[in-house]
């Protein structure tokens, strides 16, 4: 099927992927009162008295807000406010389907990082939680940071935190088959964007000692003074060999390839430097860092890419509704690392001894049980008190 | 029914009015395909192309945004942001239910005009309309105005343009009972916040000429040094006989009493000292300025509130549903006096003549044809390029 001639097809007819649909009707007199004025006083009043009410009295416990500023849409780029809309409804949509949550999807007509911020702490009284979606990096660090410090819900960008989550799932078990514990792992991230960052940090936050990351540049190394902030910190954790060069310098006689950059940028040569059973995550959408029939040929023992067509989908939708779910049940102020090491953990043990293969290291995205699995191990994390 | 416990109740139960239920399914690859990557990509683009295709690819076109800083809620005040969630939600649901028109609740942590100004405007790419909530006097005139100057949408204060329509409605019929023509009338307004400026506004623009507005501290008189700016603005086409002192020398000698005001601040008296036949519309929600069977044993002649307990029910529901259906449907960038103009028009006239009663002066909220007959009467206007 032609996914792009079907869609524009279908979203003429949808005119919008979601509706708000009352609980209640609203026909006659009473129900109006109820509902509305003169009830509605009481519910009001209850809030007033006592904030947290408006978790068991308003939708502000089942409910996210999608947000973005539309700069950096799939691999559209900067395509602005209105034209990032069909994604963020499209996400609603899965946060719905799969965690049972409501979801508000915005977008906001401006990518200054204060204005962004203010705009979206103001609004945030109406919601559980805050899913930040295709904001463009360095500015989405700043932005979840700043966010996370201003609000009293969950603030996750899920670009990030959502991809670290399940490739650490998808690793974990890539690893048990290989053999191979993390500490020991020598691991290359090929970019460093938004998801190539958070994918870093779970990965040292997880006990990865030997971890190398690449930028379009080359080999990030501590004291470059062309790094960003955000790169100079990571920077002074990784690469512990000192190494500087291009990509295929790094990948050379690494066990793990974790790519989250550009087509096509990796070669069989390369896969063929790496140590011997080499798990390749090539998760470049829609085209891959390398094809996985081509990373086969060349060697590679594990293969993951974010496509639906072959097989170990790294899809984020594996976390971002039970992470949600789980967080906004037990009224979370924030998604800890401790709870993101959980969610890595729910998912990466769905698969059984049995089932674990070469070809199946992780659930499928479709798999019933995987947000109700997230969702209760950062509940219990969370009501435990994080970290 | 007590409506206050029984609603209390209720909002334990539905945690949350609305629910965002997506149009489609997302079970399978293809679902998914479609309603998210990679086909989502086909809509971004076109929106990307020409920003006036998210009336075709998204729910810009059908759905509203309910906004609230909480300062002026019900009779309670400034009760904050999360505590004004209740009436959102409800108004939402209205929405819903009246105009078939999707409408997402938003309380807003600020009570800032500046802030709560940019926020508004910084999320407006998201909605086709957005409807002012229990913004307070007299900051609710500032923000609309800046909004409307920002926003390439309608953005529209119910609590002053719904209660001026409807109430203008229920005025003309009221006067053609009366036999009085409008210009001819002599009119005072009690209440000088939202609803009063937009009710004196909308009567002066349908040509009332004599009119005279009261706020707590008095008869509105320009010169007075006390006014704010609005009002001060106001005075120059109001009381022109110069009055001064309180409501009872206002309303001594006149035909229509509007109040949208404080409870039970008419007297009999009062009621008595005004001209034959008096018009009393006393709207000050739940306990109106003068009850409705004191009024008309003191020989007021026709009798209007805002309960649903008494004839006449003066009630928003009847206008904004049916405002914002027309002017979405017309893709208009405003809501203009002449599209207010027009929705009056069209809730008058549903009023037919054989039904026109002092008892009968206006539609019941819940008659089935209000929402599309201001529709279409605000639609037409908007695609005839309105004023």
């Amino acid at each position: 099927m032609d996914y792009m001639k079907k869609s524009l097809e279908m979203h003429e007819i949808w005119k919008g992927k979601l509706e708000t649909c009352p609980k209640m009707k609203v026909e006659d007199k009473t129900g109006l009162s109820l509902a509305y004025t003169p009830g509605v006083a009481a519910p009001c009043v209850e809030i007033q008295k006592d904030r947290s009410r408006s978790y068991d009295l308003t939708g502000k416990g089942n409910t996210v807000a999608v947000i973005s500023d539309g700069s950096a849409v799939l691999g559209l780029g900067n395509i602005g406010a209105e034209a990032s809309m069909p994604v963020m409804e499209g996400k609603c949509v899965l946060f719905k389907a799969f965690a049972g949550l409501n979801a508000v999807p915005l977008c906001i007509n401006s990518t200054d990082v204060d204005e962004i911020v203010d705009t979206i702490y103001r609004i945030s009284p109406s919601f559980g939680g805050i899913n930040l979606e295709d904001f463009s990096a360095p500015r989405c660090f700043e932005i979840e940071r700043r966010l996370k410090e201003l609000c009293d819900i969950p603030v996750f960008h899920d670009d990030q935190h959502g991809t670290a989550i399940v490739l650490l799932a998808a690793l974990k078990n890539a690893l048990r088959l290989k053999e191979l514990p993390l500490e020991n792992a020598r691991i290359v991230v090929c970019g460093a964007g938004a998801a190539g960052m958070a994918v870093s940090k779970i990965l040292l936050d997880s006990g990865a000692t030997d971890l190398t990351l690449v930028r379009k540049e080359g080999i990030i190394c501590r004291g470059d003074p062309t790094l960003d902030p955000y790169q100079a910190e990571i920077a002074l954790l990784t690469n512990k060999r000192l190494l500087s060069g291009g990509l295929e310098k790094a990948i050379e006689g690494c066990d793990v390839f974790i790519g989250v950059s550009a087509p096509n940028i990796v070669s069989s040569d390369m896969i063929r430097s790496m140590n011997p059973k080499p798990i390749v995550f090539s998760m470049a959408n829609p085209v891959p860092e390398i094809m996985p029939d081509v990373a086969k040929k060349a060697g590679a023992y594990i293969i993951g890419t974010g496509r639906s067509d072959y097989p170990n989908q790294i899809n984020n939708v594996l976390a971002f509704p039970g992470v949600f779910k789980g967080a906004l049940k037990a009224r979370a102020r924030a998604i800890t690392e401790k709870m993101k090491l959980a969610a890595a953990d729910a998912i990466a043990s769905l698969v059984s001894c049995d089932e674990l293969a070469p070809d199946f290291i992780i659930p499928p995205p479709f798999d019933p049980r995987v947000s109700e699995a997230v969702a209760d191990a950062v509940c219990k994390i969370a009501q435990g008190g994080g970290d």
